[in-house]
């Protein structure tokens, strides 16, 4: 529920905005308002997570007014609400109308341009965009923004939709050079993953595909587990092989039956527990092991010897040190996976979509939103979870 | 006990060599055969360590006969007997005179030239040195050697002895290298390692000393804490910490004020278990924990974290793959070495001694030797076991 004093804030706002500034008719058509999911403090989702409403900032020469087309339910989302993340998006009281210091949630999405200031000439009203830096605030109907936290989408709707573009910043890219900072690796290549079924892991499967490079992609067991062999091999999954076949000390002859005199050279890990412990145990001689998550909730394991007379290598990798660090050439590699999305070589993620209806109540948009936080913290069989606003 | 068929082997030798080659009484004053600690199957050392008799091949004119002064029980060694230590000793028959496969033990040790091949320059009675390669079988009174087996000790006994020798290619190498091949160190930054009180773990805080770095050291709790804190601290240590106090949540402050803004780079890791654990949260962003062995004999465990956001990477050291890669390197290195040991920069490892002397039965010498091995086993407070003939 809105409260009073938010309402009255959104109406002097609005009162001060035409008498100050004039306003078009075209500015007044799109409500310079918007709804927004926020925590007041870290802790479970679906406890602490509440619909609020405040003014937005006049648009000023060089701003942005933008609406949310589509926002994903990110890992590093609800790492920041339970406040577990490194990143922590800022509590703010007079920007977002609230006496409480609240902050906002979601870091990946896409917009679509509304309206531009006078000196912005590199966006147009009906242009999209995805978010350029983390922390942005995301989940929410709409926002002013600089030219700086955008990056143009640079193909029409026709070509990629919303669903495609809110999903191909983070996880090909985080995919894309987890495969091609470490190792290098030559066609015919093999590398090995846990969590395959995730949205980096279905992006490193399609990714080593089109550079000719061999995988080994591990996912939990489940009933219709043969459904996944297909789906995953359809993307160009080399092998399919389930936790507790990994777990069988007989599957290593399994595996070099496969590789041959190939070396194992990468693994990628987003779990941690025992199925990371399994896939080092693969590796080849001085191979490199790539931590970018930690979906079971498990440390990574790794026995001495591994270390020692295997020469392995443990690392990690945070998609966001990289991206504050090189904004061009991930702009660079964002363009390029835009490009597989619209020539399908890179395949669409399965999503669940929660949709904002215009018309729908406070109580409504936030029950919406945390049915799909229920869904994301349910695991949704590796299905993306993403808000969409009509 | 030596076999009735060891001794007939070991006579027959002897008779072929008086007929064929025409023995100087020189040579004939050092009985040609040795006696040795080998294994015939892997197992507890305990239950397969055995002694034998065997009597050694002709010297050549390229060979060197040589007389085992002092050899160490290192941890490789007793995995060696385990059969869980990569590099395998050779299991042989006629070569040792021995009907039933067996293997020779120990990797390092300190060797009198007692005679020398005509074609051989480098080397003359009475120098000593210490073991090129590993492998070699070091737990025996005498050998038949090639140049390519050995490094001369280019100092005489009375500057350096060698108890000294025995352990200085092994341990202080390994802490050399390990404190300069992963991170830049210069002086005035801070490391941490756990077994600060092991061989390497010495020999690291030593050369740090030298090398102007600070160095936090953890050792296990134990009844005379104080002595061991003043003992290492003698050698240089900055600060020494047992494994509970680092384990404390608290302890993380104490330590930054110590280090204050100075970033640890770099963890030396022989244990395994939660003080591995608990030395990789204290490394800066982007530090690098190496290990070198699992005296805890449990994994190193890393949570997920650490490497996503803290950027940690993690490595093994094994110095018999470096030196079987870079030998040049490892004289250069284990000169250096010797140097330091000669002027006292480096102090000498505690030891005990488990001497074999010239007029013991059989049974006496394995009894000896085993004494040693059980010493090794019950953990010695740190202090090396090394086998010395007299």
């Amino acid at each position: 529920m809105m409260s009073v004093r938010s309402v009255t804030a959104v109406v002097q706002r609005a009162i001060t905005r035409l008498h100050v500034n004039g306003q078009s008719s075209c500015r007044r058509f799109y409500s310079a308002e918007s709804k927004a999911i926020v925590f007041e403090t870290n802790g479970k989702p679906l406890d602490v997570l509440k619909l609020h409403t405040f003014a937005l900032p006049d648009l000023s020469d060089d701003t942005i007014l933008v609406k949310f087309l589509a926002s994903p339910i990110n890992p590093a989302d609800i790492n920041q609400v339970e406040g577990v993340y490194p990143l922590k998006p800022p509590f703010q009281t007079s920007a977002l109308s609230s006496e409480i210091p609240i902050a906002l949630g979601g870091n990946e999405g896409v917009v679509e341009i509304l309206e531009v200031g006078k000196k912005v000439l590199n966006f147009k009203p009906g242009d999209r965009a995805i978010m350029r830096h983390t922390v942005f605030g995301t989940w929410r109907t709409k926002a002013i923004a600089t030219i700086d936290d955008l990056t143009k989408i640079p193909y029409p709707v026709s070509e990629i939709s919303a669903l495609q573009a809110a999903t191909a910043s983070v996880n090909p890219t985080t995919a894309y050079n987890m495969l091609r900072e470490f190792v290098e690796l030559k066609p015919g290549d093999w590398f090995i993953q846990t969590g395959a079924n995730s949205g980096v892991g279905r992006a490193a499967i399609q990714l080593g595909r089109l550079w000719g490079l061999k995988s080994i992609n591990v996912v939990r067991s489940r009933d219709n587990i043969e459904e996944l062999r297909a789906d995953l091999s359809s993307l160009g999954a080399t092998k399919v092989v389930t936790d507790s076949e990994l777990a069988d000390k007989g599957f290593r002859k399994v595996i070099k039956d496969w590789t041959g005199s190939s070396p194992i050279k990468l693994g990628l890990n987003c779990t941690g527990g025992d199925s990371t412990t399994n896939i080092a145990r693969q590796l080849a001689e001085g191979g490199h092991l790539i931590t970018y998550g930690g979906m079971a909730r498990k440390p990574v394991t790794i026995p001495v010897s591994l270390f020692i007379f295997k020469d392995i290598h443990c690392h990690g990798y945070w998609l966001s040190r990289w991206s504050d660090a090189n904004p061009e050439a991930k702009e660079t590699i964002v363009n390029e996976i835009f490009d597989l999305i619209r020539t399908g070589e890179l395949k669409d993620v399965p999503v669940d979509k929660w949709v904002w209806k215009q018309n729908m109540t406070d109580a409504e948009l936030l029950d919406t939103f945390k049915a799909g936080v229920a869904a994301y913290i349910n695991g949704a069989q590796g299905r993306k979870q993403i808000l969409v606003q009509e």
